[in-house]
């Protein structure tokens, strides 16, 4: 599936996957969140080709997720920072790591904690939460379909009701 | 980046990518959580080719993602349902919508909304969560090795506190 196919689809879940819908885009995020700024250092440490990292650091930052500019300490190099837009992403990548802990753990036991740096105890396990802060199953969760819903977004939030 | 050295990367971020870290993936699920279980359905839904959409829908039946079994209405033909580790993976694609819907919304309003079925209010926005349920900003998070951390997570880990 190309970019602009999923950038015409008229769902917020595809076109989040157009900018980070590959593991490459993730795995750089990933090293974001970890501090990680400088494009040697995304190379060194992803193992990617200076080709293919150069085009996801570009896609990330024309999606506004990424934000280059001048290093502080070198103003002939550059670094890449994660914007708000990116730091937003926060949630998926934790779900990812959390799913990933609960479902393929390493038999050594946790590869990584995330811990609130303030009080020292783990962050809750990510979960979809009813208003008052219950975990909810998927099957307790209805999606409803707005003013901005096209007419294939209709027909799949209307799927479980036919089906 | 092929699946084998994704699913050898000792991060579960990285390992949770080798199976859902492609869009394909992604929208087969999303629509997998609204109900949708036929491969002509997936189909007719999706517009994939027939050999695209077999293939995807193989990896995540091999990964314990979707169950195929023999339909209830049709003993020939298959459905395809999410198991408990599928739908473990809602956080994943509800924080995906979550963050389309901010950073990405249509002019016309909200394309999807997700209400728990029971009180009708809508979920809360995904956000990564103290314990005691306050949301926090990633940079009031830090990230932990354990013992199932190898050297590539210690070294991510200890980033920011280096740089």
């Amino acid at each position: 599936m190309n970019r602009t196919a999923l950038d015409q689809m008229e769902c917020s879940i595809a076109r989040a996957l157009d900018v980070v819908g590959t593991a490459h885009a993730v795995l750089i995020l990933r090293n974001a969140f970890n501090g990680m700024r400088t494009f040697d250092a995304f190379q060194a440490h992803l193992g990617m080709s200076s080709s293919v990292l150069a085009a996801r650091l570009k896609l990330l930052t024309t999606a506004g997720i990424l934000e280059k500019r001048p290093s502080p300490t070198d103003r002939r190099s550059f670094e890449y920072r994660l914007t708000a837009k990116g730091r937003d992403l926060y949630p998926v990548l934790v779900a990812l790591l959390h799913w990933g802990e609960t479902w393929d753990a390493s038999p050594d036991g946790p590869r990584l904690t995330l811990i609130e740096t303030a009080t020292g105890r783990p962050v809750q396990k990510m979960a979809v939460r009813s208003e008052d802060g219950r975990a909810l199953d998927p099957r307790e969760v209805t999606a409803v379909p707005g003013p901005g819903a096209g007419h294939k977004t209709h027909s799949l939030a209307g799927w479980r009701r036919r089906g």
